[in-house]
């Protein structure tokens, strides 16, 4: 690529970005997805001491099907540290040391797009998904870093499908409570995960942290943003969350309890005719569809249904009465694209849009 | 075998059973359960016209890791027809034929114990699992077949780990609403069933007329006998179901409104100090523990504890407050064995002491 | 798509093709690889009576992840019989019934490129692989049918693997013997094909008919055309076939004796330099790398590698001595692209760049 | 149990066992067969430092779907270090420790019975599969560790099935080459072993040292004991080994070149003919069949027939000819029973019965 691509209607430098390291899937996927990227260019992958120093493909166990862009496997992995000749950087951190280096990043003055769960409830810093709450982002005016750094983040993946079904029954019924079990992928552990002794043939019951990510996420999420902050949606949600022998693509049952009664059909309406509040902007990373309706009882399935819109469309399907609350149905989404790295893709060109992303003015520039 | 055995304490004839063909797993069940059997020996084999006068083990394909018993492989296999010479019969038909010929044999005589979805739902018609309604067994006084012959039923296999469960707490508190999703193991839809193509990798949120059955099933059996008939439970049941690739075991993710509130300690003991109302009667296929609780997290999972108690015991696990109802936890069962075969087994067991199976006098006994 | 396209360097209209049906996935296959193709337009889908006069999205379980085409959809299927206003046919037919269709539509004049193994071995029709043996081709000059038409086949899935691997090392070395253990794909048996009861975490050492196809076919494919006949190469193969829980990509375990004595690095450097004969023609299927040798000892690997070159590239790797014979290396194949649908495209391809295929006269254009 | 059972006809003291750890799979079927186990007590349980002092079952991650008996679940586990009040001990240790901490024991006096690989090729160490080659047990009397002492090893897991295959023909025929193709099962892995995301739907054509094991160890031990040293088989093996996603059973395809000449039915009488040279020693673990030999073409499947004869039959199946060498057919063995922890309890009750494993005496037996 030249460096250079139309953002906002006039040819522009792309973005320089780092890549803060994680394991497995999602830092895989943020190259992926990155490659041949017409706004940002991946110009550093940053890992852990284990890795530094090493050509990125001998650092990383590949493990997607399409093999990683020649000029990523060569490049060089650095160990953390906030000096980076980067515009912004994404962060797959493992959670357990997202915190610290996400915040000094930040402190150092770089904006942080995050996948990491640590920053997420964090009263000042977003919780974004662009087509649920775009509105959201202006919270980093609020963070106070010393610096021009922020923080933005993307939630937990299996949030991610169950709020992108959600918001068009807020708006257009309000949702007072939600019973959700989820069936969820592999990917979503990350490399090398879940062995394959415990799961082949099998399902696991349990997911560490999930159930309390899925009952508190959406609250903020579906929140509406008034005087600066966040006032969380009155909903209670509970959450049952399990492991199952597929690669890609959470499903989840729900059952939602809605305010103002509606039929099965007006549900299903609200849900075909919802129109994301950023199709004007034209995205890269955003799916033509942001909701796939089937109506057809056998859909949506992980593996036929979770690569829609390149893995960012959400599908659901078997929309019905609820005897005990009021309408389920079942979700399905890719979670390694739409819940995890193409979420926090969306969300940095969201922020490009927005004005918050800003080309640093760097040494080698002046 | 000789044909004689120890029931109710005395020396007694061996009870000759015919078995109504089936495909699959069901059919092959019964066979391996009832091999060995000290009470029942199985004397005939029954099946369509297609597979009539083969061996039985040309006519089968046979798909379990245990061999078919020797005697029963060369059995030769008779087309349907009530002139069997056998004290009752177990019906592992298929639905679409099951109405009209387990009711040929009713009339022809015969006690027909099915595991045939057909006739559960019919007032005089008992919907049976021992440790949970045995005093429905009376309604087969109810019946008119104008001959000896009656039906008894045992329920869809998703819907017996679901009133296991329910039973203790029904008696304990009350139960009102209940929200359940079924992860269903490939065995219970027979053979050859789904095909990998579909399933391999893969969830299918949608199993045929199973979300029904669920949602109806569980108010007969925890329903109270009043005057020779049938008071259904006052409940309300929502189902999602889905096919997962296990190949035995079902879990499902529950979630229980209890009437008299109690914390979450109180259910957890209530399903551990649950006594089996047949546990004095010493039927050779009721499993030593009816219930087992785990109290670790990652507990119960389909191929770990499917076949505990082989196969007769139902787990429950994971029991935590539920934010929307009042508790939730997780149950397995094993499909094929209590949820079909070993079930119906059972059943024929209860109604043997509790005499409503006898010796008929057959005219080459005398 | 406007009927008309670039072939041999001047817009052209495009070829107007029937598919003669098939179950499952070749079926869909065609379709899929026909969708958007530069030279051929579907014009008509034939399958049994049973489909006929239905929609084919009506008619078709569509189990592909990408949706059926539009246009296809809403195709009316037709039943089989040799009035199609079609220039030439696909056929991936049943078995049972290719031989005789096939011939029906061959004697009507149409060309037929198949998929079916019925005709593969006779000695006047081609079996092909157009970067093996692009010069049978010229066989069908010799087919008698009383008018225009002639048949084409593509070779057995798991063959063509095998095949495309010794091409070069016959050329460069000569074999003498072959040793192959596959393990293939459920694809390949179609649709409903394998009980997913059967084969979920199981291995089934058995695939009816496959290991004598794989005895047999090579030695033609590798054969050479003289006086209008082909000789087959001299060569003598043993296979075991195995059916393993992996969706798509047939993977080959092969042990070769060479005549003229290599090390294995000369094998390596054969198979990496070898140039394929058709790499000139710019044919649309033809993969920019026919073959891919793989050095590191983990690959090639059917869910990895088995899409490359858009299911038309052949993976090679672990290429080592054999203790027993001269080499031994694994392959892998996209069983239904490369090993079906997409070889019979291919096929196509270069029967139109031959000349082979032509446009007819047909009424309504008159 | 009471610590004396029949052992040569005379009740007799149970003999004391520890168990030098391991990981996974190998360590907790010692402990499944061992328990209930006529001969022998397990007293200690051996682990790394990390486990040590703590429950056993708090230092495993228990896997199997039968529970973990409960008087080994309470047992501490103590660290390496031969001070043990056992008469012998089991080793499934990692291969890693193996060599320093087998040999550390032998010096301290205790016969030492293991799994691993590191001593298996030494000439003065029996590699022992005690109806392949019983008599080699006699190398322990050239085992110089200056005490009573000494080391015997059972092979690697897919080295087991091979060989008792090979054991009838050799003796039939003598067997010149062998090609052999491994289908592998994840538990042959431990845990937690392969990741779920590199082979859920997918085979690895690489398992690390593999290979190499398959073509050496046959060779020593279908080997000739002369003069206290074994002479190895003249014999040539070429292995390629592979990962699929099967739980438990190794399945490999077969073919050999046997030196005289003989049909297919005389391989297929030899393997049903071959008489076991321990059948009448009564040994516990030894199954009633050794051999098993199918005559269906479906058979064996790992999923089906692994667990044979409680997982030490081994099964053989599509006995047919090889069109390159002589002979082709397909086995399958229970890897982590007969071709692992089961292969090793079954030596040692053979090295009870020919007396080289004795009761040691303790001090608190003084």
């Amino acid at each position: 690529m030249n460096g250079r691509a139309t953002i906002n209607g006039n040819m522009a430098k792309k973005y320089r970005v780092g890549i803060l390291g994680a394991t497995g899937a999602v830092w895989q996927k943020f190259i992926e997805i990155l490659d041949q990227h017409p706004w940002i260019d991946v110009k550093a992958v940053v890992a852990s001491e284990r890795s530094a120093a090493k050509a990125y493909k001998d650092a990383v166990k590949w493990i997607s099907s399409s093999p990683c862009p020649a000029d990523i496997a060569e490049m060089t992995v650095l160990s953390a540290g906030p000096q980076l000749d980067c515009d912004f950087v994404f962060s797959g951190l493992d959670a357990r040391v997202a915190g610290e280096i996400e915040s000094d990043f930040a402190r150092a003055g770089y904006p942080v797009i995050s996948n990491a769960g640590f920053h997420r409830m964090r009263d000042d810093i977003p919780l974004l998904i662009p087509e649920v709450n775009p509105t959201h982002a202006s919270l980093v005016n609020a963070q106070q870093w010393d610096s021009e750094g922020f923080i933005v983040t993307n939630p937990n993946c299996s949030t991610v499908g169950l709020v992108c079904a959600l918001r068009p029954l807020v708006d257009a019924f309000g949702v007072e409570a939600v019973q959700v079990t989820t069936l969820q992928a592999l990917s979503g552990a990350g490399f090398p995960g879940v062995p394959s002794l415990e799961i082949l043939g099998n399902v696991v019951p349990f997911i560490n942290g999930e159930e309390a990510k899925l009952a508190a996420e959406p609250r903020k999420l579906l929140g509406t943003l008034q005087d600066g902050r966040i006032e969380p949606l009155d909903l209670t949600i509970s959450a049952q969350c399990n492991r199952v022998p597929v690669l890609n693509g959470h499903l989840e049952c729900v059952s939602v309890k809605i305010r103002r009664k509606a039929g099965v059909e007006a549900v299903r309406e609200a849900l075909k005719a919802f129109k994301s509040p950023i199709s004007d902007l034209c995205l890269p990373s955003a799916p033509a569809h942001f909701l796939k309706v089937f109506d057809d009882e056998n859909s949506p399935q992980p593996r036929l249904h979770a690569s829609l819109g390149s893995g960012m469309t959400v599908s659901i399907g078997r929309i019905r009465p609820c005897e005990v609350l009021d309408v389920k149905f079942v979700v399905v989404l890719q979670n390694t694209i739409r819940g995890a790295a193409g979420g926090a893709v969306l969300n940095a060109e969201l922020l490009i849009k927005q004005g918050y992303l800003k080309h640093r003015v760097l040494k080698e520039d002046g």
